[in-house]
């Protein structure tokens, strides 16, 4: 099934010394990311030949708005980490690189000690041009990277759009960074994150010892308030077993890091015990391939050559008032030979 | 184009006796609900024949958390109304009915003295079986009772779910009303609805006035520190010529009516001089063709042939972790015949 190029990539990735694995990897995701269809195909056959290798890592998602010191937090993390034994991979979902063409996330610059280790692995965002979003590829790109070995997995998203949603629905522990301050605390209520956060982390409590304690008082009530049980759609928690955290800590001046990494990993002990991990793991498979089926059915609309010939004089008609959207939309999916609606 | 019987129809809902066209316009919507294909291809047409006679309503949008008091308000605001010289429509969307197979809301035994009268219609959510949502047929269902002359059309729904989306998404005004109780503002802040409302009703302020105050100052703030800007992809605000106005009222003494239709009014009157209605409409118009597209796509998937047939493997595959969930979903969207993506 796989070609003797492809053969090699896997054989690299999954046995070769540490320099070849990350080679292999850095490969796979590109091919992963190519939109050529014979690119698709051959990408598909790697990753389900990887699939038995993986499952093997501890997800850890983390978001926060910009400016926040995700990145500070993930190195000092990072370093700690492979400093413990660990490997660790960085990913990245940037929702702003589709519609700016680049990435501004994921940046090996921004960790420039973590990067250089043997034991770690950053991928920026991909850029734009993949279709179906980015986090495609992120998920994706993170199972290759359990295949090659890597035992944590840190998937990292800015604090907008709907990102969030995407890394939470594809890790082991979400986890929320804060400022101190009550306008991020609403923000965060506002988008429906704080209920998929199961760790909450207000950073630089250095800066502001009271306003941190102040903002842990004001998301610890609200979460109580907002009795906690969250979006039915989304739900990640079963509260008999887990109650967010709300912590404070200082990521730059590497405080508090074994006491989040020890938080965290009670989090997952906790969750491997009694099934809700395995559980979880098998919710974002089945809701990643909705997600992934959506998307296509998207695409497969727009690239009908029906539907791009009507399109546009429809949109007008539904604009001027002259046509119903619902019998607008009824006529371009039956010009793409739908009939079940 | 129209049968003998739906031009009837069409006639006596644009033209006949008030009873002649509550009859009529209860017939055509029951139509819309239908989900035989030749009623849906009648209704259609029906539809495009009374587009012309469209948009010539006040589209008002109301929401709030059961027991909030949204029956007593719609009842009162009706009343009075009707003694303006108004005729005002009723329509309901319950997310619950789809699952519950029962319609919790629109009860016309909820507003038994509105329910009566020759210028009031009220008609209860559709029931479930209706494919693609029940909010499809209740915009429909706006734009026949606005060709029928009833000249403010309120929609009414719970907050819970998507609905509440939905409402903002066809209406001129988007009221959102609220207890005088914390949790409450923090609910609507989590779901974005509070950042949907132009107006902001704090009800049940005889029961406890300082709570009242407190949910008044706190929704207030809240606004400011959210920084108002919303969600672009749900913006219904412009800044520069509304803010969304927090008040407080009693519709259960009646106390505010008036006071609440004149701030209704003083928005309708802004957005129609600087042409923010007309592209509201515009917008949602498209925004509505999208949707019921995005529907249309899902049913035709989950109803066609080969789907079927390999679905439940698949998914058992991806949820044995032997397939990965987007190589099963590539294969199900090739299985339609799909190849764009």
């Amino acid at each position: 099934m796989l070609s003797n190029v492809d053969r090699t990539l896997v054989d690299d990735l999954t046995g070769g010394p540490s320099y070849a694995q990350r080679r292999a990897l850095a490969k796979i995701i590109t091919l992963l990311e190519s939109t050529r269809l014979d690119h698709r195909h051959r990408a598909d056959d790697v990753l389900n030949t990887l699939l038995p290798k993986t499952g093997n890592s501890f997800r850890l998602g983390i978001s926060g708005v910009p400016g926040v010191g995700k990145s500070t937090l993930i190195e000092t993390l990072g370093l700690y980490l492979i400093e413990q034994g660990h490997r660790v991979a960085v990913l990245a979902i940037d929702p702003s690189s589709s519609l700016s063409g680049g990435s501004i996330l994921g940046d090996k610059t921004r960790m420039e000690r973590l990067s250089v280790l043997d034991n770690a692995f950053i991928r920026p965002s991909p850029s734009s041009g993949t279709l179906g979003g980015v986090a495609e590829k992120t998920r994706e790109a993170m199972l290759v990277a359990e295949a090659a070995g890597f035992d944590v997995i840190i998937v990292e998203t800015v604090g907008v759009g709907q990102s969030e949603i995407a890394v939470a629905g594809m890790t082991d522990l979400f986890l929320l960074l804060q400022l101190p301050n009550a306008g991020d605390d609403l923000q965060a209520i506002k988008k429906g994150v704080m209920e998929l956060a199961d760790l909450i982390v207000i950073n630089k409590a250095d800066i502001d010892m009271d306003a941190a304690m102040r903002a842990q008082l004001f998301i610890s009530s609200s979460l109580r308030l907002l009795g906690f049980q969250g979006n039915p759609d989304h739900a990640s928690h079963d509260q008999a077993f887990w109650h967010p955290t709300v912590m404070t800590m200082s990521a730059l001046q590497g405080q508090g890091i074994p006491e989040l990494w020890e938080k965290i990993c009670h989090f997952q002990t906790i969750q491997q015990a009694n099934g809700q991990l395995q559980s979880r793991r098998q919710q974002q498979s089945g809701a990643w391939m909705w997600d992934r089926i959506d998307a296509g059915l998207k695409n497969a609309f727009r690239n009908h050559p029906e539907v791009q010939k009507l399109l546009p004089s429809f949109i007008a008609q539904v604009n001027q008032g002259t046509m119903a959207s619902s019998v607008a939309a009824r006529r371009l999916l039956e010009a793409m030979g739908h009939e079940f609606f």
